[in-house]
């Protein structure tokens, strides 16, 4: 569970308490949650920080409207829908989300990979780091998959459980012991030896390991937004940061309902088939028999295949 | 002067009339002209539609805080100096506004090579555009600048003036009669002729010529609206873009204060020496007279410092 | 036919005669054509100027290789689809295209939306441009379609033709001659009138139509002229710039022959059906005769879904 | 020292060994370097592994010309001066480069901050890691800078230095022969344990700290590569990153010389003074004698102005 501090508690406290008048659009669904953080991992969070519009600022930008651009809820949600079907997606750029993010390293170093946003990460060059790691649950250690050259096949046996959970906990200790001894720092601040002058923190950082948690703000527009949550809610993203996009879908669905409901049918549950295997669906609906011999198309794809008809 | 129609400056009216409670930042000098529509050039405006966060979002985002992140105003502003006068960019794409703005389609061509925005343009593929063209004021019919290949020179004589006037109104009148006679329209949307089809709007606007006005909804972080302001609010930059980064300059002072103060000491009337301009400054401080030949600028980089040091 | 000048080809023709030795991936098909002024429209012209890397540069990049990265050829096109099919974007931005390319100012405004591409423009602030302004064919004449807000229906009559065709080319070249007029200039450069001074390019050209020429350079990774080629070369685009991608589209194929394959296979003639969709296609695979009441797709979407599937 | 395997020191030979005729601009500066792994840090190397262009990229796109766009020497040197000093960026964005660089996790970190670039990185889910871990020099373990929260200061004493080398070599170490544990591997990826299943590669990367090496291919345009170097070959970036800015220093003046010349002359030498500095200046060239409170600039930028002056 994230621990804040005291202080951290009162600050997004008075943030919350605080309400001013304005004449934007304002979504009450995240006005709701604002400032709020939502606990990701065992350390991690979500917060909303800030937001720019709403469904409504993607139908205004996409009429180019004088006012609101809205009409009947039943008309924005056709031009939502008509929108992301047929990949129109600057509309989608009008709106705007900023998220407070604490996470492990090593899943900061995958969602940066997402080019299309800003970001102001917490400096280790500036700052020391608290003593704060990722140790995975017992029921996510799970083996190397073997169809699979990079993701998880079965969870490992409680023996060698125990044994890793104990090998990561001892080994990110040991690291953080020296990290700040190092620093020539106790946990409190306070130089520990004054005969030593301490290394410097860009230096000293390098001795933790990817599981030690970071933080930072992270902007990003609609858009960009979904294409995020495309990959990373996949079934095939890593789970430590698939179950950050998670939290964060949720967040689009009070945000953006009539977009998150649209997302989920053209992108999360839509499926994309090859033109050979549209070529194959169009002989299965003729009553054809259908064998992978007689499509052009690779084993992979044809099991992918398979298994995409068969889901239920 | 820009004219809107009944039903546009009900539509502003009826979103400046709204108001609602939010927990987020507030910009009171954003909120106050929210939706209006700015006039710029003959029939053009600027609105502001939406913002997110203001001076506060920048000082947040740089310390990665839990709260507000400002402190007292002296300290927001020196970190705000600080971060503008070192190049640290980041924190400034935290803020973001959007804007609706209505400007000739050449202006339009010059806006769109920047490409760090967000937009949504009316679609002359889907709508009719109206007759509104550009016509220059008689004192902005200057002629070619001998010096500067690429601006202007010495204002027209008032016969040859009128001549341009004359030429530039009729051209675009009659070539926006004939974009309604190739539609088969008349100005109310009527079909004119039935016997005839009348030609597809995306073919039809090809008839119109440069000056006609277009628009959009252009969003855009603080960050890249301070690059755009400095190259478009420049004195080398055409007289017909400049004149709408002034405005947007007004709306920046509104909305982030302490940055636009920053902006203005460390980019617009900051002055960038080569290194070879730098050798020269320090000798002429050390009492050496030095010209041109003592140095290894180029005849145009030295008459540029030159004019540079002479400016008061 | 684009019409180039007696210099111009003579540049053209230098630039294809040098050879030189390098240690760079070389793609034959390019080299063929490198340079060459490949006609589009009345006017246009599309020239591959330079690349870097082919199909080989993907499969590298994917690898990480110290070496070409290139196995059999059978594995790389395994590679390349699973690439492309799991949307797999990165390797596709390491191999690189530059076009010189002229077309109308109004399909140059259509292009430009792609931001994730390098442009330099011929500048009409610096240079007068030529009298080349784009006519359609007779063909090319269309109504406005009665489906689509923003296609093409019929061809219009031969009269009404006739008619368009009549006042496209008077005000081009009518427009043009003003153009000259206001700079006080004939065709060769030479001042018209001692008496006037001459407008600025920079305002002159707002008296120019749309259909107007214009050039750039443009600079773009292989995985960004994938996207741009999706969308332009798709049938719901406008002719005027669809012709455009599909030169472009033999380029592509010429470049990188198993990327071109892929493209092909799993973008252009794939098809994403929502999850409305699958959950219909399922149930007809098991012999259900579904009726647009039995789903929840909308009307629109329940057309195109029959018409994919009935598409031979 | 970068210590490549026999197979991968093959690879290259391999690639520097192939030759091609190309109709394209070739560099010869790069030519003779192309592939080659230029040593960087303790296991480090950066590698040019293809570029597209040189100067007369730039040149040639500045005047979208039909031929190489290049004259003499010195025209062609006056134009790259003139667009660097004047902001006019876009024609550098017209050559490429591609790196493959191998870094410490903690100097990726900084160098991914850099947006406008495209990258792939050596994947430690689907791959393991080597044991590679970087160890700084003696006389690069400095203590935390006084004056600078984001800098080093003196180094550390010899007795401090040998402890704080000891502990980062044996905590590398350790963590990676437990990063080897849990995946049940030895170093030669032999099974260790029949008995146990062995930990994901995705999760047992969590262990490893950040000094150990990872490398991508890195491609990257002219422009942003001086963003890139202006910020990290700075004397305020830190060493380990700075170092890599350097060797690319080397290699830009190999490729493109002109640009390199002008880049040195109007960026790196360069300096900006803001409103308040140049009124200043301006002063003291009248003769007057400015202290810090004859000013309104802030004490820290005072001094930064002084010592930018006082400088030789």
């Amino acid at each position: 569970m994230s621990k804040l501090s005291d202080e951290q508690t009162l600050q997004i406290q008075q943030s919350r308490d605080s309400a001013a008048s304005t004449r934007r659009v304002v979504s009450s669904g995240l006005e709701e949650i604002l400032y709020e953080a939502i606990p990701v991992l065992d350390h991690g969070f979500v917060r909303v920080v800030d937001y720019m519009g709403d469904d409504s600022a993607v139908v205004q930008a996409a009429r180019v409207s004088y006012g609101r651009g809205t009409r009947k809820v039943n008309e924005d949600r056709g031009l939502i829908h008509y929108l992301l079907r047929h990949w129109h997606t600057t509309p989608f750029e009008m709106a705007e989300i900023k998220l407070h993010v604490k996470m492990p390293i090593f899943v900061a170093r995958q969602w940066i990979r997402h080019r299309m946003a800003n970001v102001n990460e917490y400096s280790a060059r500036y700052s020391v780091l608290d003593r704060e790691f990722y140790v995975p649950a017992p029921e996510q250690l799970a083996a190397q998959s073997v169809q699979n050259r990079q993701g998880r096949g079965d969870v490992v046996g409680p023996e060698e459980a125990r044994r890793i959970l104990n090998v990561l906990t001892e080994d990110a200790q040991r690291n953080y012991d020296h990290y700040l001894d190092m620093l020539n720092h106790d946990e409190a601040g306070e130089r520990l030896d004054e005969g030593r002058q301490g290394l410097a923190r860009e230096l000293a950082r390098m001795n933790l390991s990817l599981n030690f948690y970071t933080q930072w703000y992270w902007k990003i527009d609609l858009h960009n937004l979904m294409n995020f949550l495309r990959l990373r809610a996949d079934p095939h993203a890593q789970y430590e940061i698939r179950v950050y996009a998670e939290v964060i879908l949720d967040i689009l669905q009070k945000w953006v309902p009539l977009t998150f409901e649209a997302f989920r049918e053209h992108r999360l549950e839509a499926m994309t088939f090859s033109g050979e295997a549209v070529k194959a669906l169009r002989r299965m609906l003729a009553g054809e028999k259908i064998t992978h011999s007689d499509t052009a198309m690779s084993k992979r794809e044809w099991d992918e295949f398979q298994s995409a008809l068969a889901k239920r």
